[in-house]
């Protein structure tokens, strides 16, 4: 019962993220071509972020629900996580109207970097929470080699926007699509 | 239980999707009738987008009463009807402030169509989720004679916005007066 | 089941629009007493709507927990109801901008009048799907005196607005005065 | 059952306004270092709301979980509350905008000591319904000495912004730090 109301706190964060994103869409002036097609850099940051707030959602749906137990220290990590992802919208925002500028695209892989970073001590105090390194939870989620990669490729990302911000956003993107298929890590040894 | 988060989630991204239409509307500067009546465009697409989000979370609601299992794919379908849904704000800000013109009624046909595109992979996968083709739900479902007639008529509304755009609204209109009776489908054959 | 989902959604909607409201408060330019009290008639008629959302969501919270079954017709009596309380901000912010002028009083005076109308059909077909006139249900809305004189009341405050805007907003507050109190028909007859 | 309800209710208007407070982080307009370091006293302005948001909600958390009947004054103390967190974007935003000025300091001063004391009713309440003085509740609660203190600390900040708005700052800071710990004399004596 804590637990689902964590869940449901968490889920009205991120659904609201996950809308308060499209208002950086704001009602263009005009209703010609021209002025659709001025949109295009926020539309695909919007999508972008969209997947990657689509991501943290389907993996924080099967983590917590292979977990069965929670406490203050799980409150204030998942609290930590929300407040890393409640920087997307303006990121985005911010990413997309200057057309993938290169500090706007540095502080948006800065804050995928931090998310990525966040994520790592709900992981710890939930598997400390729910039965430890020897726990089902622990062993399914493994040496994470995806969490690994993907803060990798932040930093090199980051990185690589002084010469070439386009470059950083493929890597967010190849990213976003390793993560695209939920966590079958722990949907394959614990929820089956 | 799952199903339960599944359900919440979309129930938020809804329930702010068709509140922040609400914010389209802008508080008018000026205190007459006059800048009262400026906003009727604004207003007539809000209620047209209010009636179709209530359907969808209609449809929503009884679909996934009628479902029992919920995997991934599920859930990344459901993502996707909810990022296509995400878009109705903007586009129907944007209808509204050029008063129903041509591209601007093509978008908003577009959205409506990609939503509707959008539904069938979700149902696909609760279907497979839960039985497939021989199963109560896919049977409730049968022909699906009202979602291949809006695609015909979002379809038709975005190539007669070329010349008038009134009536592709019209279109719009109808197709939201057909679905308005929720998916008696389901209702009749399974709730009852 | 089904009910938890409708209410959870109407709370959803009902915790935007109260929150909706608050940005209607616009962050003041300036940090003098002066930009502080300008803001003072959006302040008040943002504190009179969070009032009347507040006794619609205790109202709707008490009604819907003395009910058991719902159906198609009161879901949409229900967005029904949430479609008027959502066109609450903007019509909160637009009076309280014009400080109380006639017309933005009059259509506040407007929207509450049709909250209060919307809420009589999901009376209406919340009794009818449990149980009918002879329900416990029915028995505890009794006559609705209150629901009659705020209907009254709303009426005359949109008359007087004519030539005094600021009775008219006496009578709303006076109306939500009288409704302040939970519903205690049903609390006192059904809940205990 | 009802308890949940309140507790959604809540959830989702104090999720809101923990997004909402992003809202006021403006997408800044250029793409230099210059524009990204202009934010910092918004974005100082933010972290602290969302830390004190955080605080409510996992006080809120702990202590609704500890409770197990609600009633009608429960309900209007919780709306109580949620009102006075509401003012917390505007005046987030209004501090921030104004790099901490004396009177916005001053202002969030007033809201965050009217928080506190609007959880005083909804505390009484909860625990008259809940056993009364002699209930587990009441003694786990205890003294209150922390909510004392913030309540001094609050007003010694608004006193102090007159001459030293940035002390005001750190006080409030320091009562968020004593605050950060979730409200271990609850978890403590009832939840284990």
């Amino acid at each position: 019962m804590e637990k689902g109301r964590l869940e449901a706190f968490s889920d009205g964060v991120l659904a609201i993220i996950i809308t308060i994103m499209v208002l950086e869409l704001k009602v263009p002036h005009g209703d010609g071509w021209d002025v659709l097609f001025q949109q295009w850099p926020v539309f695909l940051s919007y999508v972008l972020s969209f997947v990657y707030v689509g991501i943290y959602w389907n993996n924080h749906h099967h983590f917590l629900h292979a977990a069965e137990k929670i406490n203050g220290s799980v409150l204030w990590a998942n609290l930590n996580l929300l407040f890393w992802l409640s920087l997307m919208p303006v990121t985005t925002g911010w990413m997309g109207e200057n057309h993938f500028a290169r500090l706007p695209v540095q502080v948006y892989g800065f804050v995928l970097l931090m998310c990525a970073i966040a994520w790592r001590p709900l992981q710890y105090y939930l598997i400390a929470a729910n039965g430890g390194r020897e726990s089902l939870l622990a062993q399914a989620v493994g040496g994470d080699w995806k969490g690994k990669l993907a803060v990798t490729m932040y930093l090199l990302g980051i990185l690589l926007a002084l010469v070439a911000p386009w470059v950083s956003c493929l890597l967010y993107a190849t990213v976003a699509a390793i993560w695209f298929i939920p966590d079958r890590r722990i949907e394959s040894r614990i929820l089956k």
